[in-house]
């Protein structure tokens, strides 16, 4: 397959990226997530550090109500449980159902049988925005995968499979790796903000599908996940200025998620 | 409706503050904690911390049993599934049974209507303390509540309805916010401390309920419920001296909680 | 029951603790944890600062075929639901008959009657390694067992059971405390690095079953226990130098899990 070369978004610029973070921290946006028991904690603290309002309504009598007054849904399929599996579902419908922005978050798609069959099914209810490793956005497109949350491939290589499935389910795809890759099935935005210690502390990807919500829930997609993208990997810039390994990096991380302003975003992130 | 206002309890003090924390570290009491997927890691490192011994007993089968000889329970309603909901009413009815104090922390509550009922459902096993922030507290008591774990309403706003609530149920009643109320029925303990960064870490209401129930083994309720107060929040303004964000915060309070000698808590908490 | 004075193996030196860790470190073994919501994340977290890729499979649908291909899978019964339960049971089982070394934990084995007729159980399925502190080598032994995850015991007053144990089922056994000792039925490793403050933070002995399943994919059993241990205890020893308390702990002991050089575990470790 060949790919033209995609055009930068002349959406998509730092005083964008500056400004949708100042709409997340003026509305504060109820992000409910049905996430994995691994990175539940974590994802609520990177939530409320960024300035965002976490809910983890992820039961299926509750999940379906609770999504229509959200302002995102997350479904992360890093632990899931029958239960759990039922409630993305209607978490999933009703969210298609209200309007309300939602992110599938398909991890290990690819390399496990059952959660991609789920990844595949819940396509039907139209996620506002894909977010994965190179591996998992490989395996959702019908790919071999990886080997449980890790990624052996890049960005670059899975970005045809990217905006095909982008253009598919008419949802913004989002590809992280060294390069962050973010297409819409048009344009691609690229981001080379970060570190690789951030593949070092659990669930730093898995939040970044969080966050993603809780910017969908007061800009456009592509802005939507640009902009958590961007705030993710230059807090996580900051962080290792200071940080002595994984443990004091994440520690660091979540501060600079609250400390980070959008101007500081608008002139650190290299797109 | 109009509230007498209420006298000063002349038992709450901070002797007796200092008192209680000493009780606790000498017991190391045996908390039993069904909680939530989100904060089940936090709440048994702040118990750790603090001087208690956490046990998250949280399945049908054993939940009975252990919470008969266990100090103290804790039932939270974060994450509330199936086989949690058994695990907590087995627990809820095994620790009246046995005598041993429990805490009922009705998570959302009033803006979840699966939570809210199984909330009021379990108030028949009589809790020891019932702690929530006053949008939680005013949903169990039938008003509309907030919307997920946040809190719209101060304490004392809903101080009405938590001495009501506990004048029926014959327990205590903490509500949690700028400043705590912490009500038998009659008497009322105001506690100051505290900063609102602690509304910015996951869980730390939460485990303040695990803290409770902790203390609950070692004295009586209202003394219990203060004491736990006083210690997590003086333990806040200590760990605020050397924090730069969320994550330092939540660190340098696992820290403090464990620091806080009985004479500086009560030095520094104002009643 | 007397025991004859273990001979120290002359296969467990420092310098073969060191190259275990360089083994781990250049084949980043996959290691499959079927553990419990309180310390999921910092089991992640441990596996991947030592340098492993941990990977939360606990299904009952993905678990077995998981455990054919990973590394080293961990069993542990910190917080057992029905459908963990059955993940537990296909893991142990395909792990078996691919031949997969795998680790069981037995929390709170003794004090808690299902889940130590479940450990009980597993035996069958031939565990590698069984990890646990005093009391739940005694309980799984048909003994009391503590209250809890606590352990009243110390590892030299069940070095015969640990020992008998091990014989009986073909497997390493390691027993947490002041001193591990660690024995294949014959000899055994006493390792005394570390500090008692690792008893305050929940999950560092169930992280460490975690990081034997790693070593166990790399190096023999009884040297991927030693190793573990060695490893953990040692990073402990260096992050007690700058830890303020419990919470400061935690993070330097991540740091100090990717710092640890094989060189440096094998000048500081205590055989």
């Amino acid at each position: 397959m060949s790919t033209p070369i995609p055009t930068a978004p002349a959406t998509i610029t730092p005083a964008a990226l500056a400004d949708a973070l100042r709409q997340l921290r003026e509305h504060t946006p109820l992000v409910q997530c049905l996430t994995n028991i691994v990175v539940a904690q974590w994802t609520a603290n990177v939530l409320l550090a960024a300035g965002a309002a976490p809910a983890m309504v992820d039961n299926p009598e509750e999940a379906g109500g609770f999504a229509q007054f959200a302002s995102g849904v997350l479904v992360n399929t890093g632990t899931p449980y029958r239960e759990t599996y039922e409630a993305m579902r209607v978490a999933a419908r009703s969210a298609q159902e209200a309007g309300t922005p939602w992110v599938l978050d398909p991890v290990a798609a690819g390399g496990l049988p059952v959660r991609t069959a789920f990844a595949v099914e819940v396509l039907e209810h139209r996620p506002t925005i894909i977010r994965g490793n190179a591996s998992e956005i490989s395996g959702l497109s019908g790919g071999a995968g990886g080997r449980g949350a890790d990624s052996t491939a890049s960005p670059e290589e899975v970005l045809d499979l990217a905006q095909e499935l982008a253009r598919t389910h008419g949802c913004v795809v989002a590809v992280s790796g060294a390069v962050d890759h973010i297409t819409d099935g048009e344009q691609v935005v690229r981001i080379s903000n970060g570190d690789a210690i951030m593949t070092r502390v659990t669930g730093v990807g898995c939040s970044l599908g969080g966050l993603m919500a809780g910017f969908a829930g007061v800009v456009e997609p592509l802005l939507a996940a640009s902009a958590a993208t961007a705030l993710m990997t230059v807090a996580a810039d900051k962080a290792m200025e200071t940080a002595k390994g994984p443990g004091t990096f994440a520690v660091a991380l979540l501060d600079q998620l609250e400390l980070t302003t959008p101007e500081e975003l608008a002139e650190r992130v290299r797109l």
